[in-house]
Parts: C-alpha cells; structure tokens; sequence
C-alpha cells in the first residue's frame, strides 16, 4: 500500500541510499579536517535533540577511536552565563540537520569566538552553521518532511564516523567499514523479524517504556527513545546501563516493557545481557534489539536479522553499530504508532526546527 | 509523632549541620586546591547517580565561576573501551558517597595513570576512593541510614562549592555565600508552604511526573527526579528545558504533572517562567519551585518559602540557589511517598552501595 506509507517510512527505506551519499560526499574531507584539528586534542560537541543523540555517538566514537577527548557542551554556559574559557585548543563541532536552530548557531559563534576551529554537521549546506564554519560537512540525506527525524540522524551518524576517521592515528578501518553499512541497514529492512510482535508488546505496556543502551549503543537507547516519544506520544526515557542500576531500577515490574539496545560484540555485550535478566526478573519485559544469539536468547522478544549477527569479515563492527541499530529501532517505533492508531509524521505540538532559546 | 518520623525525614532535616560542618571541614583545604589545579584548565567529573547529579552542579559551577572547562566522564570509556588519553591538563574530580563503588573508584585510578591529579569527593574518609586521590574532600554528613541520599547530596554541593571556590579568580564569595546556606535551608525547613498540596497533586497525576530545569537547577531537576523515582516508585524524568522542548514536550497533556525548578534570579528565570505557561497551555500542570513572584504565579501550585524570595544582600545567590532548592524537593518527595503510603527509607532493588560493573 505505497500510498498508505508515511514519510517516515519512506524516509526509513531511503536510508541505504542517504549513507552512501554521505560517505561519498565528505569522504574527499577528510584530508582538511586532520590538518584543521592538529595540536587541539579536545572536541566540544554542541546539539540538541536527535543531534544532541548524535553528538554523544560523535563523543564516544571519537574518545574510543581518535584518542582525542570529548565534552559535551551545555549551551547555556554560553548563551545565557557567557563563560570566556580558552578553546586555543579545541574543535567545536556542532550539529544541526537544518542548521538553523539559534541555540546552536549562537553556540557555535561563541566556541570561535574562544578560540576554537568548528566544524559544522548539518544538511543545509547554505544554513548559517554551514557558513560560519571552518569545515562543513553536509548530509546527503535530502529533504526530510516527517517530524520525526531518521535519515538525517543516520546521515549525521555518517558524518561523524568520517570525523574520526580523520582524526585517528592511522585514518582508513572506519572509512572501509562505513563502506559496508548501505548493505548493513538495507540487512535490517528486508531481513528483520519479530518488529509486529514486539510493537504489539510495547503498545500494550501499562506502564511504560525505557530504552537502555551501554558505551556506544548509549546514542541508539537515547535516540530511540525519543522516535518512541515522538511518534506514540507518550513519555519514554533512553537511560545508560548505569542510570538504570542507580535507581530507576526501582520503578520496574511487570507493567514495563524495557527495550535493551546491544552491540553485535565487544566489550559491553555480555553485562547488558546479564542487565536483561536483571530486568526480567522485576517481571519487567525485554525487547532485545542487536546483541548476539545469547543476548537474544534472555530476551522476552528480540528484533532479529540474521544477516548483521556474527562477527565475521562480513560482520558489523562494534563502534560502527549505532548505524544499522537504530533503523531497526525506527521500524519498531513506526510500526508502534500504527498500533496505537497514531500518524507519525506529525507529533503535536512539534515542528521542524526546534528553537530552545528565550 | 518523632517515633515514625522516617530516617529520610530526619536526615534532610540534619542538614543546615551536615552543610556548615562540611564547610568547616573543608575550607582550610582551599589553598591546596588552588595549587593542586594550577596550569590545570580541564576538570573531568566521575560519578553516578546522585553523585552524578552532583557532578552536573560541578560543572556549571566550575565553569560559571572559576573559568575551567568542565566535562561529564563517561566511565564505560575508562572501564570497558580502556581509552588511552593524555589527561596531564586535568584535574580528575570523582563523587561517591560510599567511596566505595567500583566503577567510579577504577575510573579515577585510569584517570592518575593517564596523567590526571585527583581529588575526591566522599563521605567516607576511609574508603579507597579517599585514599587514592591526591586531595580527599571528606564530607561531614555522618551516617546515612535512608536508601535515597538527601544529606550527603548537600555536603558533595558543599564540598564542589569549595572547589569551585578555591578555582576562582578571586577566591571567597563563594565561600561567604556558603556561610550563609545553612541559615536558608532552616528556612526552607521551616517556612515553606504548599508541600502538602503540591504532593498530593503530584501522587494523583495518573500520567507521570516530569522534573525540568535550566543551567545551574539543571541538578536540582535530575537529583529531584531521582527522589521522586526512589520514594515513589514511579518512572520520574528529570530533562533540561531545552531538553523537553525537543520532544518530549510532545507527550504532555492534563494528566501529567511538571516541576519545574528555578534559582531566584538570573538568566535563566525568565525563560523558565515562559516555558511554565508553555506546558500549562498542553493542559498538564505545574509545580513550581523556587524562582521569584512571577515565576511562583505562573505556576499551578508553587512551594513557597518567604524568606528565599528576592535578591537582597541576605538573599539567596543564583549559583548556590540548588542547596536549597534540592531540600524543599526532598520534602516534596518523602510526602509524596506518604501520600502513597509507601516507606521513602526502602525502595525497592536498591542497595546502599550500587556496584554498576559485570
């Protein structure tokens, strides 16, 4: 039913496409962006929202393969305290799919005024993040007209791995991995099952929803959580393994549906499966979306795509993960909101460009 | 009725105590610090939790007042992806209560091996996170007996205060504001008006709780949050305002209930004001706290504490408003579990010690 489909569908399905032109656009950067960050070893990450969500992969990812540092910045330490740290040795990189939003741009202006070099990650190339930057990396994600953003947070996810790429020790392992991710997402929507069922269980929750993720899977539970939110209108928190274990652990039992983002492997896999069975045994159920067989196995229900799982030659690396998981994540909660009889294209009382400031 | 006071109830009412021991504990240590930092610009913050909550006051207030740049350690980079940066630009501030957790006490050792010096944050004086740490900031809150912190939250406020202090430019006003905190928590302990209504509000909302913030109550909002999720045992967020204006603002309607935190003056107030009567007109209500006259008028319901209002020499400075600000929430959180007929010194799957690792 093709005319039935909603943008957001249609958005979810274009996204081999989106990473592919990405890549293809700003691999040729590269080059410019090493020299522009030698001798600063810190990255300010500068966000809100969906891109807020990308910043903190952008965090992880750059921390865990470039050896550089990262923070991310609390924009009102410089719109509203107007801080006068020293950023002599910083690059600011802020994101914004319309690269528009005044928080951010003002954020931005502030970091260069500090001293730091900025690189811009948005999908206007003529936005005004785009033009006050040093270097522009520009989504290839094309227009985006459901409210719930999905191709130009993947397209952002891109931008950012070809951000640290160029920023490693010896660029090139991400850059070739990335080349992989188009087949990767395109895995996930044709090949993966178990979407129906778990919409069904997360709709007919009583008592709500979390979404916890770990390390680099941390963007996905936040991201995820917040297309949940959008898309079904109701409240639903992304939380870490840890924020979990301090405290809100208390609140689950058996009304909850607890999604739990994993990595194929790697090194946080195992203590978010043994966090799945922690979980279950609040009487809490368990959507399991990544992981490997064992992690599926604890599971109430896991999404499954055969073709992402194993971590052979073919297979999917840890950090690069986050790209092809949230597509599954953005499956689901399409499908929730078609079970709650609800149009995901246009969550009330939000619109295309959010502005924070006042 | 003394005898079934709760513990909770009890230790939020030490705290004017626990606040002016702990600044007699620690303010000879200032000097230290302030050498301990030098040619230091960077301050990495490491906790969990409510210390994680306290850290976030860390950062606003280091980077508001004394001009470092201040980042949220993500542990999972120390403990699970073994990163190997050059931190000899840092200063490491780790907050744990116990001292004792495990993952906050082998991220500060990875943090001295990489260069970092280190200071503590603790309760306890004998624990290894004091014991490895370059300067121990022993808090003097004594014994915590209730699962959910409440005075050794103030003493870790009180404690980073000092930090922030030592940090400044000009070292001391911070230090005579502290002086003057105690006396501002017996206010709020004994002048405050609307707990009880405004718990009842928040126990009969049957579509959740929302704790919201901005800038430097952004610790107030989350430490709340926490309060109200332990006590109540019922999924409480704690967001930034612009948070909650990228999204989740999509899920309020009049079954939900907000609070909203605000300092008594400054930069912030004005846009927190505004964004009461943007979720009043989702039909959700309001609960505020602290903030002036207007602000309090905005509200549906606001606690009030006569003697916080206004800005006047005896007033209450905006960066050390979260002090007690945090103590008419506790009050707010150990009635609203009384409303619920529920013991705020036990939840549920909580343990003292929270050990995140496996």
């Amino acid at each position: 039913m093709p005319l039935l489909q909603s943008h957001m569908a249609r958005e979810i399905a274009e996204q081999p496409h989106t990473v592919a032109a990405t890549l293809d656009a700003l691999h040729p950067l590269r080059e410019r962006l090493r020299r522009l960050a030698e001798g600063r070893p810190h990255l300010l990450f500068i966000g809100r929202g969906t891109s807020d969500n990308a910043a903190v992969y952008g965090r992880y990812l750059c921390e865990i393969h470039s050896g550089r540092r990262a923070t991310l910045a609390a924009p009102s330490l410089a719109t509203h305290y107007r801080t006068e740290p020293d950023l002599s040795d910083t690059v600011a990189v802020a994101v914004s799919q319309s690269g528009r939003t005044a928080e951010i741009v003002e954020t931005q202006a502030w970091a260069a005024a500090h001293g730091a070099l900025t690189v811009a990650v948005t999908n206007e190339g003529d936005g005004p993040l785009a033009r006050q930057a040093d270097i522009a990396l520009v989504t290839a994600a094309g227009t985006e007209r459901a409210v719930p953003a999905t191709k130009t947070y993947t397209a952002q996810l891109t931008a950012l791995a070809v951000l640290a790429d160029a920023l490693g020790p010896e660029p090139g392992p991400l850059l070739r991995g990335l080349g992989r991710v188009p087949e990767q997402i395109r895995a996930v929507l044709t090949g993966t099952s178990g979407t129906e069922a778990a919409a069904e269980l997360i709709a007919s929750a009583p008592g709500g929803q979390v979404v916890v993720g770990r390390g680099i899977t941390q963007t996905t539970a936040l991201e995820l959580a917040l297309k949940l939110e959008e898309t079904c209108l109701r409240p639903v928190r992304g939380l870490s393994y840890a924020d979990l274990k301090h405290g809100p652990l208390a609140v689950l039992d058996e009304h909850m549906a607890v999604i739990v983002v994993a990595p194929p492997s790697g090194l946080v896999l195992s203590g978010l499966t043994d966090l799945v069975r922690t979980v279950r045994a609040t009487g809490a159920r368990v959507v399991g979306i990544g992981g490997d067989a064992e992690f599926a196995d604890a599971c109430s229900l896991a999404l499954r795509t055969p073709s992402l799982s194993g971590t052979g030659p073919a297979g999917l690396s840890e950090v690069l993960a986050p790209l092809p998981l949230i597509v599954a994540g953005q499956l689901l909660a399409e499908a929730t909101a078609h079970h709650l009889g609800l149009d995901p294209d246009r969550p009330r009382s939000l619109t295309k460009v959010t502005q924070t400031d006042s």
